[in-house]
């Protein structure tokens, strides 16, 4: 991953990087510092202590490295820099003599080591701590993290395999395979590449590892571990939704390295189940708090959602590589509904307070519990979702398109100057606001661009140097293979107007209403900017009219809309009555759903009552 | 509590009843006897042997045999009573020397005794041992139990209460509170009035006793026990909702026997903000499976109800002790919904199989998850609920009404002869199916006799000897006091219009969505008379037409309800896509909500889609 080669300037994405760069990375330093997560790493602890390090703790801080590291490669920081040197040197000199890196199981419980891998996270832990040397040494050129890590993992296969003597064993929130994928790529050691396939082709085996090591299995442990059976077999995606796109990110990653068709299948089939059945219309994957888990086909209650941070930024992740490995448009148009909403709306304009649940509908009956909250919070408990932000921000640029040296794929047409040795192009325009973009190359060359008309988009035009281009798509991608010279421009025109998207018959949450989208963007409802409506009383009449306009307090470029409907009340108090309602006309105005609850506590509801066509 | 004063011969609580004897208390005691909880009490159970006695073991055990107790009371039966006196010598026999009679904390843990009563069940067990016990002594005149639990009584007596030595805790999960009212009502000892009394007005008191013995409290662990402030301070009813309940009853209970105004004004504004904010339409109460607890006021969700079986035996325990209390009919119209809706829907027509959460909704998207099916099971792990059963019906009759030598009050009209010294009164008619009931006196006598006027009754008449009578109201009771001769009669017609019934707009749930109700029966739709119809996707016309009918496989005399409207349906098979749905024209059949699932598995839903009235 080359981040250096794409620098971002549109007002969505590059906005929110500046802010990762300034305040999420900042924030979530000081939040590790304040709970003991850096202090950790020194070994003090002692039994007895306050405070003891958490199974998760390294892992927090693997991911705001690993976001420092990519930061620098987009944006230099020399002090940054320094800082993260510096906590580099403090997390390998936490590293045993054989390799073993991990607080809690040096101080807390060392006896313990590798004795629990369903519930705890070591495996985890190390995948983190892999990814984040492989991007300090990819920003610094520094090996001393990546070399530390090799130790460690180097370690880990010694633990870990078929041989007599080693564990059968694989993570219960899985990671490590995508890390040691990584690591392979960045060092060429083919050993770690088989580590990865091991995990993965151990996973769900019989005899299952889980349901021996454990004494007693509580129902749905195995399939929340996505081990309920062999990786190759599974067709529904279940379980805990992070740790399924994790593991599935690792299956691509191996299968495209061993060249497994049958692995690499089964990822596309655990993607189709996931993004035709159950995924909400942000993106959001996981429906229940309940092991923060996929529950079943068209399960995608609005009020319950889970919607974890951290599982959105993982189907990105998953879509991204599924699009890599077959230029095909439907994995980006999953991969940006993702970026643009679920992805978005997880973390403040603020950039320091974050939701690890996404609700799609909040009102006063919204019930809050665990980490399902109205509001953003700046920090958890567990705090994956924040720390992933970290990385995820930088890498923004990189999940907008694929430059090759003979082919520059854009996915998501986001304003950006790409820059490889083979060519330096640049993308203008107001995108995902406005459909009309700009694409100039600042340095020709012999390549194919090919430019993804969104499956969004129901009409589109193109122009290269003011005459129409041909139109042939190749699964929803316009190639144009030439020699570019200097100033040669495209112009591509995405019809992107308001309108409202039906759910399937199946989704019970939904019946009845509708989505309100434009271009890649999902809108909603917040009472903010419809005082005196009851969002859920609130109807679109059958054929709804939309204006584009603004919302106050969002930043300038943001395109509300707006629409004539009508909206339900009762004069009455009782909790069942039998007059009906009445009604009164309302305007209703939409945000991006992205960037709800950042004017304060309010009131939202992507998905609105409309009124049947005809009774 | 004389349940032989009342012999009920209506079609639904009568046969009820019948399964009950016949069925559900055998079965329940086959399946306590399978699972080890009888010879639990044998005491033979030692440290490494298999299937160690639960904390709640006793309690599943104890509401048998007052349900076996109740029942000869209505229904004298050789075969049982013998078999309850045996197992009562059983469980006498586990009862330690002071008095102590708890199975698990006398082989498994012994050592744990009143450890913690925040999270085990031994106060909560001994409670449902008291009331079968005073059962046991109402229904044989056998005072071994009944002296066997006083003597526990005493024991608990001497452990819990303000004297210096003594624990100044209460239970975790409440029962003993209403039980001990129980005892004193029985043997006129006024120490298990204030014992009771001292469970009461400790709960909740600073310094908090769980908070004090406990390490560390998770949140909501004090208000899911009602013990987060004095129970005097309590407004919203909130946590567990079964726990709730019991712990209102026993609140009502002490402040009768001790004239506390203040108490009961607290129980009193509990139900108030209990039914008019958190409660089903059903009469369930409970929104949630995360700590089986009330919510927020509003939070009434469908497809994640919980509404606990026992919630709603515990709910109607609690309005139907403050109907006698203030003799108004606000607090029998809450009683008389439970009954007939939550609390029968619990229990399968065959009496053996149960719900343990309530939904008001099932679909292919429905996640069922712990103890919430989508199916009624034949036992559960905690088996509270089906065992809750083996009492509840035999005192269904005793719900109906309240004989009083000098007053008679009907509060459900269902069909049965209520003979008391001073007078023999019999109800007929088919109600809740008609709404034409004829009140005869069949031994006469000096009492007023009040016929409660349902509020969900739009129209009525009623007549005296065939002459219209008076039709003034006290708190919706139709008074009438005489010297009444046998031969008297009185007929009483309620007018039984099927009807549709609106949520308050807070419940976002319910959102453009009716009940439909016919008498005191809320009618739901089950896919099976309602082939090919997506029932969230069906949508009554905004002035619904219901006809009269009958539905194939249910109890003769039920009433189902027809009705023409129309469905959604899509040619998509699409997530989510740009095209409206098309609609279809279907007549809807609607059966009584407490008699789904009564055929096979099967789509279910209370709120239906109605049309808005214009747009």
């Amino acid at each position: 991953m080359n981040l250096a080669a794409i620098q971002l300037h549109d007002s969505v994405f590059a906005s929110r990087q500046k802010t990762g760069h300034d305040v999420t990375i900042p924030s979530c330093l000081k939040r590790c510092r304040e709970t003991g997560r850096i202090d950790a790493f020194r070994l003090q602890w002692k039994k007895g202590d306050p405070n003891p390090p958490h199974v998760y703790w390294d892992s927090d801080v693997a991911k705001v490295l690993e976001g420092m590291a990519e930061m620098l490669m987009i944006h230099p920081d020399p002090a940054m820099e320094k800082e993260l040197d510096e906590l580099v040197d403090l997390i390998v000199s936490a590293q045993r003599d054989d390799g073993y890196l991990n607080v809690h199981f040096t101080v807390v419980e060392p006896e313990k080591r590798w004795s629990n891998l369903g519930d705890w996270h070591e495996l985890y832990c190390a995948g983190h701590l892999i990814e984040a040397a492989v991007a300090h040494f990819q920003a610094t050129g520094s090996r001393k993290f990546l070399d530390a890590m090799c130790r460690y993992a180097d370690y880990i296969a010694s633990v870990f395999g078929p041989a007599p003597g080693q564990k059968r064993g694989y993570p219960g929130h899985e990671e490590i395979e995508l890390a040691l994928v990584r690591l392979y790529r960045t060092t060429g050691e083919t050993r770690y590449l088989n580590l990865a396939k091991y995990f993965i082709d151990e996973r769900g085996a019989d005899p299952n590892y889980f349901s021996e090591t454990e004494k007693s299995i509580p129902r749905d442990f195995l399939s929340n571990r996505q081990a309920h059976k062999p990786v190759r077999e599974q067709e529904q995606a279940v379980g805990h939704a992070v740790r399924a796109v994790y593991l599935y990110c690792g299956m691509v990653d191996v299968a495209v390295e061993t060249r497994d068709c049958v692995l690499l299948n089964a990822a596309i089939r655990l993607f189709d189940n996931l993004s035709r059945r159950r995924m909400y219309i942000t993106g959001g994957i996981g429906s229940t708090s309940i092991g923060e888990a996929f529950t079943t086909d068209f399960g995608l209650p609005n009020d319950t959602a889970y919607a974890e941070s951290c599982a959105a930024i993982g189907l990105a992740m998953f879509a991204k590589r599924l699009l890599d490995v077959t230029n095909e448009g439907k994995y980006a148009d999953v991969l940006e509904r993702v970026l643009y909403n679920n992805a978005l709306s997880g973390i403040s304009l603020s950039g320091d307070e974050f939701f690890y649940a996404n609700l799609l509908e909040v009102n006063d009956a919204t019930h809050e519990h665990g980490n399902t909250c109205k509001k953003r919070q700046a920090w958890f408990g567990c705090s994956c979702c924040p720390t992933n932000y970290c990385r995820f921000l930088p890498q923004l640029g990189a999940f907008c398109c694929k430059a090759a040296e003979k082919c520059l794929r854009i996915d998501v047409p986001a304003a950006a100057r790409i820059s490889t040795d083979a060519y330096e192009v640049r993308i203008d325009g107001n995108y995902p606001y406005d459909g009309n973009i700009a694409v100039t190359i600042e340095r020709g060359g012999s390549f194919a661009l090919a430019l993804r008309i969104p499956g969004w988009c129901a009409d589109w035009s193109v122009e290269l140097n003011g005459a129409p281009a041909d139109r042939t798509l190749e699964a929803s991608y316009l190639k144009m293979t030439r020699e570019w010279k200097s100033g040669d421009r495209i112009a591509l025109k995405l019809e992107m107007k308001p309108e409202v998207i039906y759910p399937h018959p199946g989704i019970a949450a939904d019946a009845g209403r509708v989505a309100v989208q434009r271009g890649p963007l999902i809108y909603c409802l917040e009472s903010l900017d419809n005082p005196g409506v009851s969002l859920p009383n609130a109807i679109l009449p059958p054929v709804p009219e939309f204006r584009m306009g603004k919302a106050a307090g969002l930043p300038e470029d943001t395109v509300a809309l707006r629409c004539a409907a009508k909206a339900e009340f009762s004069k009455s108090d009782m909790l069942y009555r039998k007059t009906p309602p009445q009604y009164g006309r309302v305007d209703l105005c939409f945000i991006p759903y992205a960037l709800w609850q950042n004017r304060g506590e309010s009131a939202m509801q992507v998905f609105v009552r409309i009124a049947p066509a005809a009774f």
